[in-house]
């Protein structure tokens, strides 16, 4: 998907939001259990209730590799039936050396090799240019690199400053600027710092930010978007857990349409106020 | 496996080889392609050819990963069959927030939940501490830090220095000595840059390295030896396509033999030199 697609669909929709598939046998509804194939069944009747009030479908790829093979045809199955019009992303965070990164691009964008055809895939930056490039081969693929996370462990390294004072976060924005233009690269940026986001616009004005950590890791909606917004919106604001566990109930469809309804609304209010 | 099994597999055998298992559909002789399980059936002739001579192998995820869940399958009877007194490591450079790395954790140590039991598992640093310590909660499994990594792109970001003059490589090895202890965490530290070993091993002496780069990439085992090699030999040397892809003949798996012989021959020396 390109740029003015995923902008069309924010427009049209009124909304930002990407719902996390973080689908946890251990958390889905018990009553699912009995089911041939419960991820699956859970992920079909989640995307069934939800795909009005999103933009966009973020699998967390660890719980289903969590499960092995099975775990990869549950997903499989759920890929085949997000409508082509939603914005998909493997939230897989790889990252390797030139050649076994452009194994990774076929794992999540080739359809013949792989069976898969998302349209993004977070990326870690450590390894630099070359574990990034190979996935910026194919078009209208996104990397989504991480820049500046919403988990404690940020603290560990990605604030180190350099010798000029830049803390890393910002080096690996602007250095991966020379890679591939806001039409292909995407930044994560953690919720849980919104104070960054007025900085981090600065050096990257017209980029998305895949935005974690509203909700259930304590961000806030109003606060990321008063620092965050750009011309385009240029947020796509991820809401996982308190969405798709709503209800451990047998109305979990139900509650997860209602939690995405109540924030796509707060969305659409401020998409009204400021374009 | 613990370290002490490590490094007595090292000493019965003479070899501190770890041949990676990069297995790529498009690359292995063409008449496996009519079996059942291709890349299974080179895996097999490879290791009952090579195992004598190395004391770890490293699938490299991504080739699996690329073949969707049935890479994953042909991974899973790889594994069945690798002696249990042979280390591996699942080369998936993984890492997210603690909740999903914990996920990741069962997807390459939980054998009841993923059908795996590796001994370790690569893991990239960017997103600090709760991306790391989830791996550490297994009885004698191992993080694999990437730390110097043998790419290009290592040169992006791995060597900023800090205000007190450090690169990021060595805040990355000094911080998560706070994690765990030489026990638990090896760092990867490529042999394009033999250099850097003497200097690496300053502060962190009783670590093993598993050091990537040897042959294709363009390091020098000799070069590597000569730095960093510690009290406990303290590395393990990768060689992947140079082993693997000796031959794309009928006689691929006994030109793979003969390539990790020769790499065993020169460790032995080397060994026998040392200790």
């Amino acid at each position: 998907m390109n740029k003015a697609s995923l902008i069309n669909e924010i427009k049209s929709k009124k909304s930002f939001l990407c719902i996390g598939l973080d689908t946890d046998i251990q958390r889905i509804p018990k009553h699912l259990l009995a089911t041939e194939d419960p991820i699956f069944e859970f992920n079909k009747a989640i995307i069934e209730a939800t795909s009005a009030y999103c933009v966009a479908y973020k699998p967390n790829i660890a719980f289903y590799e969590s499960l092995g093979s099975k775990g990869w045809d549950s997903l499989k199955k759920t890929m085949d039936l997000i409508p082509p019009h939603i914005f998909t992303i493997a939230d897989a965070k790889r990252g390797d050396i030139g050649n076994t990164s452009a194994l990774y691009a076929r794992a999540f964008f080739d359809k013949a090799s792989s069976g898969f055809n998302f349209d993004s895939v977070t990326v870690a930056p450590y390894m630099g240019s070359d574990s990034v490039t190979p996935f910026l081969t194919y078009e209208n693929k996104w990397v989504i690199l991480l820049a500046l996370t919403s988990n404690e462990g940020a603290n560990d390294f990605q604030f180190i400053e350099n010798t000029n004072g830049e803390p890393l976060y910002k080096k690996v924005i602007e250095t991966s600027q020379k890679w591939a233009d806001a039409e292909r690269i995407m930044y994560v940026v953690g919720a849980t710092r919104p104070e960054f986001f007025a900085e981090i616009r600065k050096y990257s004005p017209d980029h998305f930010y895949l935005v974690p950590g509203v909700g259930a890791q304590g961000g806030s909606l109003q606060e990321v978007c008063k620092y965050g917004l750009n011309k385009d919106v240029g947020l796509l604001i991820n809401s996982s857990r308190n969405i798709i566990y709503a209800s451990s109930g047998t109305d979990f469809a139900e509650a997860a349409a209602t939690e995405a309804l109540k924030i796509q609304t707060e969305m659409a209010e401020i998409l009204d106020q400021k374009y």
